[in-house]
């Protein structure tokens, strides 16, 4: 058995390295490639991803992964995870042909054509033919799988956090809603007024610049470990052990939006700068869900980031650096903005209160047209915006602002959920940090670094080894639980809004 | 045949893919990966070109090449200059076993590795020894082209400037030395003072990248198909047909050293972004040889950018973005600057006059070191040290910047000389340019775009067609001939030093 685990391994190494050579050039073409020359290169990036799907498909790996499979419990456990992991993922795609494949790639690809131009147009109906088509043939896969149960959404939801389902989703979401939506309610008609108007003044890039180079190294991004750059959407990736880089967006009339990109992608940095040598040594790296991962970027940029005390601490610096711009705003102010409730209908600019019920929206929306024989796309906008004023008072202008707003439905279903599920296991694990070390007191006076080697034994080290419900039992010492997020949004709204 | 071509073609196809993915990731490396990512991603770089050295040692591919040889006269002109071209190249290395391959690899790392410590240590005697193990090792692996003739540095002249042998570049180099020892002595022995002040004083890296802009786009850059960023050595790269990048280098007392660091590597890009669809079509792109290359960034970075008409067009530009820091500074004294004969003992920083003697030396003493059996490595730092004396009459403070300056010697030997070749290149079709165009009247008024037109026609179109003897007859009308370069030079300098 050695002997295949030695031989399977040269098969990862391989994959590896020509991910590795992928992701490098998709952060060139995030970044730097010029307008003519991205046909190309993209191109050369599909190029490595059929390499590597080919290797998946080697009658020799598949013959090592099976054997290794059977005696999987004879491996240690960083072992039978990794044989585990890849072997769920082949068996979930044996029996999906390469033509089916194909197809697949091909309707993500004209779907998301399809969005853009309905976008420019302002108009859904363009796009719901390709969304029905996308989502039909996502059925097809998932129903080749051996041991498909009939049930599309939960598959999907298990995709995304391993050993979920719908079941799970509904009494967390149930909760949510529960409480949230009632809290909105009262935030709207709170007769406070938070001042915003500073938020928007003009600041040049290159202070932005400074700015950021500060945020980094305080929250213990390692430089010599990653670097920035820019990009249209801000985003992380982890090249390789020692390279997990992140981009942000400058807007010189919102140095907010560079600040908590920093501080999210940050986070998201630190958890890839920070996951343990035995990880990589088993080719485990990067295996954390979605929600494990934004779990903590949400960690640094709300628990963290939005913190008054975190507020406290970098006030003085903001008037250092922005004195010109924002000399005029007290620390309270400052507080008060960045964490007001702005009432408008996208998801990406939404403050922590509305999120999650942006996130509600989808998910009642991915359940039902997924779930749903047969399902009437032409009707999903009106069932959009009819949710949007339900549960958030909103009534979207348009379709952009509306239901052409995000990309992910070009390809993905049963994502948008994780990004609540996150919200809810960092709240758990800041429960369980307090009772350790005093989050509070560090925020005050910076000491970031206290918090990420907490982080680093806690929520890091078993990230990639243990699935998800284990993960968070073992940080937390229980089952994935609201309560806490909520309890806490109960409380910071309630006094930003004098409820 | 068609069917053996269209074969062969689908090797070279996936050759170019794996080289864009390589470049790709030498561009990173080189621009923007952190310090600790940097061994794993070169490692990653190594893969791709063992897979492209792999590819070339494919025995269907060597059998197509090898039948396609056969019958080349066949073809037509590319496809011809391709199998001509490929064929080359793999009879060259044909006896080369991989072992030895990999000998010769490790004896240019060894000895790169030793070029930095003896650099550390202000030390030749330890980059001696790896010198000297390199240079055998390259002999060895020149003895077993089945063509070889016994004539070491003939061989590596023909590599990189095919057709052209020790003879030519003996008469060629001596015509330079003959004119430019006595004409150099004489500037020195100039009671002439010229202003150098000026160009040391601090300027700002972001007004010296407003300044890159706009050069990059008033020679003609074409911003679509390519970018700017930093390296620590200015470089320029073609990753794809509609992708060619260059790199600048800032410094703050020094924004001089930009100024033709943008202006010569734009020249290279300028090259890269101009060759014709044909050439891409028949995979003979970058075809062309260094000194091809190396004329045309010189053209634009000497000819061009240090000519007075350029500098009279250039200076109100530089008087709006610099008046601060250059406004006492005429256009006389600047164009006068930028072109003082310094008598410093680098190449890299030398001017128009001195460079040509620095390429004297080192061809002659490569001709020594390569040509001479059982040559005295020890003693090559004294030999380098009386000829910066005789020619030059610079005494080299110590070995960094003497023998140890330039990197080249780890690994290749044979490309110096090109730099001087290029020069001289570019003398002859300024030449010819001058009689069908206005050359001195649209510098004036900063009309790059006919030139760059012209270039187009004339120097790109054919460079990576034809070799290099033909290429300038077919532009110049003549054979190589130092003349033009020699009398520009006179001319130049007789005028700014008075002589």
């Amino acid at each position: 058995m050695k002997e295949n685990l030695k031989q399977f391994y040269t098969y990862l190494e391989k994959m590896e390295r020509l991910q590795n050579a992928s992701s490098i050039i998709n952060f060139d073409l995030m970044t730097v490639c010029p307008k003519n020359g991205y046909e190309y290169e993209s191109e050369t990036q599909n190029m490595l991803s059929t390499m590597i799907y080919d290797i998946s498909k080697d009658d020799k790996y598949i013959e090592l992964l099976c054997e290794l499979n059977k005696e999987k419990d004879k491996l240690d456990i960083y072992q039978n995870r990794l044989i585990e992991k890849n072997f769920r993922e082949y068996n979930n795609f044996k029996n999906v042909s390469s033509e089916l494949y194909s197809e697949q790639l091909k309707s993500y690809s004209d779907s998301y054509s399809l969005w853009i131009e309905a976008r420019e147009k302002n108009d859904y109906s363009i796009f719901a033919p390709a969304l029905k088509k996308n989502v039909e043939i996502t059925k097809k896969v998932l129903s080749l799988r051996p041991e498909f149960n009939g049930n599309y959404y939960d598959t999907l939801i298990d995709n995304f956090e391993e050993g979920f389902d719908k079941k799970d989703y509904d009494a967390f979401f149930y909760e949510l809603k529960k409480h949230l939506i009632p809290l909105i309610k009262k935030v709207y008609s709170s007769p406070k007024k938070i001042r915003t108007d500073f938020l928007f003044r003009k600041v040049s890039i290159s202070k932005q610049e400074e700015f950021s180079k500060y945020l980094m190294s305080l929250i213990g991004f390692d430089n010599d470990c990653g670097m920035l750059s820019t990009s249209v959407h801000p985003f992380t990736s982890t090249l390789a052990r020692y390279d997990t880089r992140i981009t942000t967006h400058y807007y010189e009339d919102n140095f907010i939006s560079n600040m908590y990109s920093i501080i999210h992608e940050g986070g998201h940095a630190i958890f890839g700068q920070n996951e343990p040598q035995e990880i990589y040594d088993n080719h485990l790296q990067n295996s954390m869900t979605m929600a494990m991962h934004e779990s903590v970027s949400r960690f640094y940029e709300n628990r963290l980031g939005r913190s008054k005390e975190f507020i406290h601490f970098i006030y003085p610096k903001i008037m250092e650096l922005f004195s010109e711009e924002l000399g005029d705003v007290s620390e309270e102010e400052l507080y008060l903005g960045i964490n007001a409730v702005m009432k408008q209908p996208l998801r990406t600019e939404a403050d922590e209160l509305s999120y999650c019920l942006h996130i509600i929206i989808r998910y009642e929306l991915e359940k039902e047209f997924v779930d749903t024989d047969n399902f009437d796309f032409s009707s999903l906008e009106k069932r959009w915006n009819s949710l949007y004023k339900e549960y958030l008072d909103i009534e979207p202008k348009n379709s952009v602002e509306g239901i052409l707003q995000d990309v992910h439905w070009t390809d993905t279903y049963g994502y948008f959920p994780t990004y609540a599920i996150g919200n809810a296991y960092n709240a758990m694990y800041l429960e369980k940090m307090k009772k350790e070390i005093p989050v509070s007191e560090l925020l005050k006076k910076g000491d970031f670094l206290t918090i990420k080697d907490w982080m680093k034994e806690h929520v890091f080290k078993k990230a990639s080894l243990l699935p998800p419900k284990d993960w968070i039992r073992d940080i937390a010492g229980e089952d994935l639980n609201p309560k806490y997020f909520i309890e806490y949004l109960e409380e910071k709204y309630k006094e930003i809004y004098d409820l």
